[in-house]
């Protein structure tokens, strides 16, 4: 879904995914009002695309609600394939891009096996590649100064061991993408590393959840590199993240290494029938990304004069820093008391001292931009 | 999703689920028009319930469709848990019970350790265990005349090297539910058997998808063995299997070892809403109820006058004899060149003389009656 910590009960126990509190909760603990609590930790949209309201209320979807989803979601498959340039038979469907992950585990991974893993990340490749049993090999990302870039010599030294390499680009929580030609020098140093060690390279799958934001995407080389598997979703730019769709894209043998693990239909048919619909609907989605890049400038600009270090992002999503984590800390707890939720960052991890925040809609991000020169002002006056 | 053939394609590859043929496929090859065909073979019901489309119309979701599903599924879970007679805090959600099964798995298999199950049933639960990495000791199901009842002896000596024992009750596809008292037996057993032993008793999985047509279930057993999961769910007698909501039932203890390998959010905001309102909503269930138990009665009369052997169901499916498999296969070519799609076993398949039929409605059972009355003349004329 988004960022988050990991708990790590025991050294042996594989990591687990430490799920977000529910409005509800948050509302419970701060004492605000359910309906004043605004998600700005999920990295989702403000609201759901306007064909949604209408294709529920004409209830009429691909099959009954009473008979299983089409086995082989055929339109959905088809949709997608379209948008994103590939063959219908080079689409996975799965319950969100959470289930596809499961299944890249599933199909390149077990016990004895290592999965590296550019950091930081989302949280989920790790959970999932140690949920199989796998060993994982956190590779940390560049620096600030070099916008947190993959750091291809590390990635590659660490793939020699690895059957299995999880990207995300534009990567989160970071919310940069890897500069023009990385991914290929990536891979294709993958690929001669092991043409030279006479083994097959590692799988490697490139979460491109937050790709619509940028255009740029790794779908032109699924034909240059073995087991490369793009992953997609319908949660960010499509705004219908409660839908829980989700896609692999990758060559046909790929796929079919991948496909044995798909469950027989995790994905409603209301799903499916309005994410079909959805993703024909192009101008839903641009209106989407225009609305993210004007708020984000704005955002940037606003945040920005009232102290607060806005780092460059390409997403629907800024990261804050705020210089040491207990700053971090306060600044989040005056949010949390206005019913404002930002994602923080657990004790110990490299972003401690940061706090992430969704780019909403603009009267939502003007009550953000209220509550931090609040918050500022509070800071200043103590 | 229903019982089904597994591939096995190489002796050390996990077995697979194979995929329904689609409406469309089946269109295709017996070159009937697509909206002709009806689904005998899964299991399902002929329509969901009235509330589906006034909530659907409504478009008030507990959160926008934009938003992620509430990661504690609280109403959803709260409905179940008054349906079910447990605490709220005794109920996991799931993308169908299929994922239900596939956390199960995780949380108590693992490569070296092994799964028994009683067979023929679902195959799921060989595929799950499988694609864990465990072994699956099968273990036969007693004879017809014996109503295809548990084992209980052999399941017990399998049991004393199994992490987990799979059960399914009413069974699918034999139809038939356990005697009174053979559940709380075998748990009393494999219980004694462990203390005996000195090791902690095995994981016991009911998967109770079609207990709602008998009234019958082992939730009232959770307290007395100690990791005992009941599998319930929203596809069967609740006629919305389109929606991909399944549970797990189990004591607090037991579930926090399932818990770590739930996905953050694998359930639609749509399906959360309807199935929580579906659950309180007992008029439709009883109605579905019903209608399976007159068409259950009716559809093995009108059968068996034609000559089809059927044998007695407590569910919404019926098993029908045909002698050899050869008859078996002409038959169901016979139903599908009508369009009506039954469940066919395979090859190597204890059943594969038999096909199985789900109870579908009156007028939808009629074209079954009336297609079976013409295969049995020209069987007769052959």
């Amino acid at each position: 879904m988004s960022h988050s910590p990991m708990s790590m009960a025991s050294p042996t126990a594989p990591a687990v995914y430490t799920w977000e509190a529910t409005n509800d909760a948050v509302a419970a603990k701060y004492g605000v009002p359910v309906d004043q609590i605004l998600r700005f930790d999920l990295n989702t949209s403000p609201a759901p695309p306007d064909l949604v309201a209408r294709v529920l209320a004409a209830n009429r979807f691909e099959t009954s609600l009473s008979e299983y989803p089409p086995s082989d979601y055929a339109r959905l498959s088809e949709a997608a394939a379209e948008v994103y340039g590939v063959r219908r038979s080079e689409v996975l469907v799965g319950a969100g891009a959470d289930e596809i992950l499961d299944m890249i585990a599933k199909a390149f991974l077990a016990p004895g096996l290592s999965a590296a893993v550019a950091v930081p990340t989302y949280s989920m490749y790790r959970v999932v590649s140690e949920q199989r049993g796998a060993r994982v090999i956190p590779v940390p990302r560049l620096g600030v100064d070099q916008d947190y870039a993959i750091d291809v010599d590390a990635t590659r030294t660490a793939a020699r061991e690895a059957a299995l390499v999880w990207l995300c680009n534009p990567n989160n929580p970071t919310g940069r993408s890897e500069r023009p030609g990385t991914i290929v020098r990536l891979l294709t140093a993958l690929a001669a590393d092991a043409v030279e060690e006479g083994r097959r390279p590692p799988a490697v799958a490139i979460d491109e959840a937050y790709a619509e934001f940028t255009g740029e995407s790794a779908i032109p080389l699924l034909g240059t590199y073995p087991d490369l598997v793009v992953i997609r979703t319908a949660s960010k730019a499509y705004a219908l993240a409660g839908l829980r769709v989700g896609f692999a894209l990758a060559r046909r043998e790929t796929l079919e290494k991948i496909e044995p693990y798909r469950p027989p239909g995790s994905v409603s048919t209301v799903s499916v029938t309005v994410v079909t619909a959805a993703l024909r609907d192009r101008g839903a989605l641009e209106a989407n990304i225009e609305r993210v890049e004007s708020e984000r400038v704005r955002l940037t600009a606003m945040l920005g004069e009232i102290g607060w270090d806005v780092h460059p992002s390409v997403t629907n999503f800024l990261l804050v820093g705020f210089g040491d984590p207990a700053r971090a800390e306060r600044v989040a707890d005056g949010l949390l008391h206005r019913g404002l939720v930002p994602r923080t960052f657990p004790m110990g991890h490299p972003l401690n001292a940061f706090l992430r925040f969704t780019v909403r809609a603009p009267h939502e991000n003007d009550r953000l931009i209220a509550a931090a020169r609040e918050i500022a002002t509070e800071e200043s006056a103590a």
